[in-house]
């Protein structure tokens, strides 16, 4: 296998935190995005939708998308499962990844791509150039902050996002929360149960070693 | 179990030809979106994300993000499969799952949510309200039009988005497709690959007993 990467950026730091709570070593190839590597002929015929990380396996078979990326590896690395086990632990885990992607990630990502902070005519990931509309800066700002309140709400009862065990819904929610500070967004300082959690993480080697 | 649902909106439907596929029954009870049920205090306690479908265990957890009730569901209603088997039809299934929700679906959804013909403060789905930005609707139209150009060129040479066997990513598409029509978006005539695909999964039985 090969591991297209670029790493420091969000989606290649999920994986690269997954891979590490596995144990995974994979060889990696570097696709400089601020350079538009990914644009390139011979990457676009590996990941069309112009994404990193993408993994090559050793058929050729290429698969993007971090989340994608992540459940082909915990099937073949099952342990530790941070997808879940049970019926039950497999769905709670996959909506709260969901709804930190969806709710936090994007929104962060609105808020950064379509700011002065970066590129023209790259509002979007993906392999198309959409304008930058500058009403989803403040948007998204606001959506990151009743983002905070929800999970700090969420997180009362429990260590995890998806109960007693750390999980990928851990990895996009943390991901985020960091991403959200390149944007310049802190987590407010009243929500005591997202500073607990997000200090529990933080410590994890996985963490340490991909910061 | 019991499920929350209001049929005919894209989420639900999604997830409701996922279980006709599978042939799974379970009592169903509707929230009605039109009426704002899903604010209720009462849903909120089981859904915080005021997200239907809603699928409440019979301990009562409940779950709810469509992808997250499809994968508790595949865990325990494994056959016929719709996530994959293998790890790399599992990768690969879940990359074009989610190429497919993002590039497609939340296009389709920024375009219909922030035009005239949705409630307004409803622009994204979710707990919270927002105001509509009319510029997404544009850009929307533009996403959903490079979406289709691109997957059908994805589909020149295999039957289903992820190879030769109907999946879950298949059930993205679909109702993706069939939610452009609701914002008069309908697939050029010049995409025969696609059209070819959307005429032969609209002739499944799951699909037909949930249009």
């Amino acid at each position: 296998m090969k591991l297209y990467d670029y790493p420091g950026v969000p989606n290649p730091r999920r994986l690269n935190i997954f891979m590490a709570e596995k144990g995974i070593e994979i060889p990696r190839f570097q696709i400089d995005l601020l350079k538009g590597e990914q644009f390139s002929p011979e990457f676009r015929a590996k990941s069309p939708n112009c994404d990193v990380p993408t993994l090559e396996l050793d058929d050729g078979t290429c698969i993007s998308q971090t989340n994608a990326i992540c459940r082909y590896l915990e099937t073949i690395h099952p342990t530790p499962p941070l997808f879940g086990t049970t019926a039950k632990e497999i769905g709670v885990i996959e909506m709260w990844n969901q709804i930190c992607f969806t709710n936090g990630f994007q929104a962060v990502a609105d808020l950064f791509r379509n700011g002065p902070d970066w590129f023209e005519g790259r509002g979007l990931i993906g392999p198309h150039n959409y304008e930058k509309i500058p009403a989803l800066v403040e948007r998204g700002r606001v959506r990151i902050l009743n983002f905070y309140e929800d999970i700090n709400h969420h997180l009362a009862n429990q260590c995890y996002f998806a109960g007693n065990h750390f999980s990928a819904a851990d990895i996009t929610a943390l991901v985020t929360v960091d991403f959200a500070q390149w944007a310049k967004v802190e987590i407010p300082e009243q929500h005591k149960n997202l500073h607990h959690w997000h200090a529990l993480v933080s410590e994890r080697p996985s963490v340490l070693s991909n910061s």
